[in-house]
C-alpha cells in the first residue's frame, strides 16, 4: 500500500509550468558563467493572454450569464443542458462523429479538470496505462496519483515527419502486457507532432483488438498550421463506449483565465465522471460556462489568422534555434516547440533555473514529459518579437554551458 | 481491492441537490393521493441568488480581472499572491488566529473543491475517518472515494439547544478505534446547529490527546442569528498543523457562480492539496479569483441586512412547520432547516419526488446526510413569501401521505 507521504511525493509540481514563483534562487549566482543576457522577459511556460486575446464576445457572455443569475449559477453537474446542447451540435461537426447532448458530453473546469476526472473514472489500484513519451507531465500523475501503473510508449518525433512517430511495437506490447487504457495528446505536447491518419487507424486496430479504452487530448487540434491534415480518433471506428475526446478553450481561443474543458464520447465514462464532479468541484463555474457560446463560433477569419500568426513565430523561432545548432521538430500543430539542447556541463534543472534567472526566459524542463533530459518546451503563443530574442538568448546559453 | 464500478456505485448523485433534473418522473402519478397542490416552484436544494444576489462589486472586481489579463489568468496553483494575502490578514481578524499567506491558504474552486483536495490530503487506503451524522453528504462520499473508512458519531441536534447536541463519547470511541481525522461542518449543515465553545473545547482536547487532524468546514459562519456566539476550532489551542478550516463566499454571499473556496491552516496539508489542485484543475478560475476581494470586505451593514432577512425567513418557516406538528431544531446560523416528517405511509424518495411532481417543492431527503429518512433537508435562502407558502404545501404533503 503507497502511504500518503509517498503518494504526494510523486506529485512534485516545483518544476511544473507557472510554479516557478515558488522556486528560490538558491546557489543559482554560483553556477553563473559571464554576464547576464538582458531583454525582456518571456514565459514560455504557457501562452501569453495579453499577446493573444481572449475570444471576441467571451467576457459579454459571461456578462449576460452574471445578468441571467440563479439559473445560470446552478447548472447540472455535467454543465447546463442548453450549453451542451450547442457544444454537442459543433463538436459532431468538427471530429464527424455523434455527439449525445444529453449523455454524451461534460463539461469541466478546463481540460485538466477533464483529464483528472478521465483518469480517475477509467484507472483503478493495479490498472496498467499505456502513456506515450514524451506526452503532457499530467497523465503520468495521473494515473500514478489513482494507484495504475505507466507503460511508457516511445515515439521517435525527431525522426518522423509523415508521421508522429509512435512506437506501435510497443504499444501492442503494452496491450499485450496488460494495458487496458491508452491515454494520448493529440497534437503532441510537448513536440507539436500530429498522429497520421494511418498511425490512428492502427491505434483503433489495436484497441479494437485488446478492447483498449481510448482517452484522447487533443486540446490543440483546431491549431493546424499549413492545412495539415487531422485525423480524430473517434471518427475511426472504434465503439463509442471505447473513446472518450477532450477538448477546451483555454489555448488557441486563450481562455485559460475561465478554466473551461470538455469531454464527449463514452456515456458509462461521463456519467461517472459527472459523480466525482460532484464531489470534486460540483461543476464548471457556472457563468463561466456561458463562455462556450464563443467556442467554434468566433468571428469569420479570426481562427485563421491567429493560426497565420502563430505559424509566423514557429518558423522564426525555429530557424533561430536550427541556425545555433539546436535540432527540434517542427510542430504541426499547437503551440509547443520541445528543442533538443547540447550536451550541458550543469544539470537539466539548474539550466532552467539559469535560464530565468540569468537570461530572463521560463521554459519547462523535459524532464516533465518523460526522460528527457536534453530538452526543454516553450509555449510560443507570445508576442512575436519579445519571443525572438528570447530564444536567442537561450541559443547563446545552450553554448555559454555545453559541456 | 474495491473495483471501479463499486467506486463509482458509492458516488450516486440522483438524489444531490441540483441533479432532480436527471430524474424520471417514473410511475409517480399511481402513487399521488389527491389533487396537485399548486404555487409557485420553489427550490430548497440550493439558495436562490436571485432572490439574494451577489456581493455587491462582485462582476466589477471580475471585470477588472479579464482586463487585468495574463497576470490574472494564470496564477499560483494556491491562487493569486497579492488576493492571499488580503484573504489572510482577514481571515485572522474573522476567526482569531494567525494565516499565513505564503504557506497556510490555498484558493479552490468552490468550497466543494477544498474539501475535496483536504480530505485526499489527509486520507488514504484503510484510514479510519469520524464523521458527524448528520453530516454534508459529500464529506461520507469523500472519505470512501479515497478508502478511508467512515466511523459515524451521533448528534442529538433536536433534544439539544445550549450546545450542538455532539455524543463526545463517541467522538473519544472512533478516536480510540484509530481514526486519525475528523471531518465536521460548524454550523452544522443541514440542522443549522452551531457548537458550544464547550464542546469545540472538548473536540481539541480529544484531538490533542490522539494526535488528531482536524477539518472544519465553516462554510456559513457568517451567518449567525441573534448574536449567536461562534467559536472557532482554529484558535482554541491546536498545533497549526493539526487543523484546517473550509470557508467561501458561495452562500452567505450568493457568490456560487463564480466558484470559489479558500482552505487555511496547517502548511503541510496546504502543500499537498496545491500538488493535487496542478492534477485536478490547475487553479480556481484566475479571473473568478478577483472576487474574493469583495469578501468580508462587503459595504457597511450589508451582512447584517442579509442575516436580518435570513432570520425573519427562518422564524416564519418554522412557525409553519410547528403549527403543523413537524418538529425541526432552530437553525443558529446559516440557512438550512432540517424538519422531521411524520411517520409516512410512500418511502423517503418517492414522497422527495412527490413533492417535486405534486406540490412544486425540491427539497433533498435527509438520507443523503445520514441514516435520516424521516427529514428533508432545505435551503431557505429564497424569496420570502414564496418559501413560506412552499412550506405550507410540505405540511399539506406531509399530511396526506401520513401512515
Amino acid at each position: 500500500m503507497v502511504s500518503i507521504i509517498e503518494k504526494f511525493a510523486t506529485l512534485a509540481t516545483d518544476n511544473a509550468p507557472g510554479q516557478e514563483v515558488r522556486q528560490s534562487a538558491g546557489n543559482i549566482r554560483d553556477l553563473m558563467r559571464g554576464d547576464e543576457i538582458r531583454g525582456r522577459l518571456v514565459d514560455f511556460s504557457h501562452g501569453d493572454v495579453d499577446a493573444f486575446t481572449p475570444t471576441p464576445g467571451s467576457f459579454e457572455r459571461f456578462s449576460e450569464a452574471v445578468e441571467a443569475g440563479g439559473r445560470q449559477a446552478y447548472t447540472e453537474y455535467r454543465g447546463a443542458a442548453d450549453i451542451r446542447s450547442e457544444l454537442a451540435q459543433r463538436l459532431e461537426a468538427f471530429t464527424g462523429a455523434s455527439v449525445s447532448a444529453d449523455e454524451g458530453i461534460i463539461l469541466t473546469p478546463g481540460t485538466q479538470g477533464a483529464l483528472f476526472l478521465a483518469v480517475a473514472a477509467t484507472v483503478s489500484d493495479g490498472d496498467k496505462v499505456a502513456i506515450v513519451q514524451p506526452d503532457y507531465f499530467a497523465n503520468r500523475k495521473l494515473v500514478q496519483f489513482f494507484g495504475g501503473q505507466v507503460i511508457p510508449v516511445g515515439m521517435n518525433y525527431l525522426n518522423a515527419t509523415a508521421e508522429a512517430g509512435l512506437d506501435l511495437s510497443q504499444l501492442r506490447a503494452a496491450f499485450e502486457a496488460g494495458a487496458k487504457t491508452f491515454l494520448f495528446s493529440n497534437p503532441n505536447n510537448p513536440t507539436g507532432a500530429v498522429y497520421s491518419q494511418t498511425e490512428i487507424d492502427q491505434i483503433v486496430f489495436l484497441a479494437r483488438e485488446f478492447g483498449i479504452t481510448v482517452i484522447a487530448d487533443q486540446l490543440y487540434s483546431r491549431l493546424r498550421y499549413g492545412g495539415e491534415h487531422y485525423t480524430h480518433i473517434r471518427a475511426r471506428g472504434l465503439p463509442t463506449e471505447q473513446v472518450l475526446t477532450i477538448m477546451g478553450p483555454s489555448k488557441t481561443e486563450s481562455l485559460s483565465g475561465y478554466r473551461l474543458g470538455a469531454a464527449f464520447g463514452s456515456p458509462t465514462i461521463i456519467s461517472r465522471m459527472e459523480k466525482l464532479q460532484a464531489i470534486v468541484s460540483l461543476r464548471a463555474a457556472g457563468y463561466n460556462q456561458a463562455v462556450f457560446r464563443t467556442w467554434f463560433n468566433e468571428p469569420k477569419g479570426w481562427m485563421d489568422e491567429r493560426i497565420r500568426l502563430h505559424q509566423a513565430i514557429r518558423d522564426e523561432l525555429l530557424e533561430v534555434f536550427r541556425s545555433g545548432s539546436l535540432e527540434a521538430r517542427t510542430p504541426q500543430a499547437g503551440s509547443y516547440l520541445f528543442p533538443t539542447l547540447p550536451p550541458l556541463s550543469v544539470s537539466l534543472q539548474d539550466f532552467v533555473r539559469l535560464l530565468r534567472h540569468q537570461a530572463s526566459v521560463i521554459v519547462t524542463p523535459g524532464t516533465e514529459f518523460g526522460p528527457h533530459a536534453n530538452s526543454v518546451r516553450l509555449n510560443f503563443s507570445q508576442d512575436h518579437a519579445a519571443a525572438v530574442e528570447a530564444c536567442r538568448r537561450i541559443v547563446e546559453m545552450a553554448h555559454r554551458y555545453r559541456r
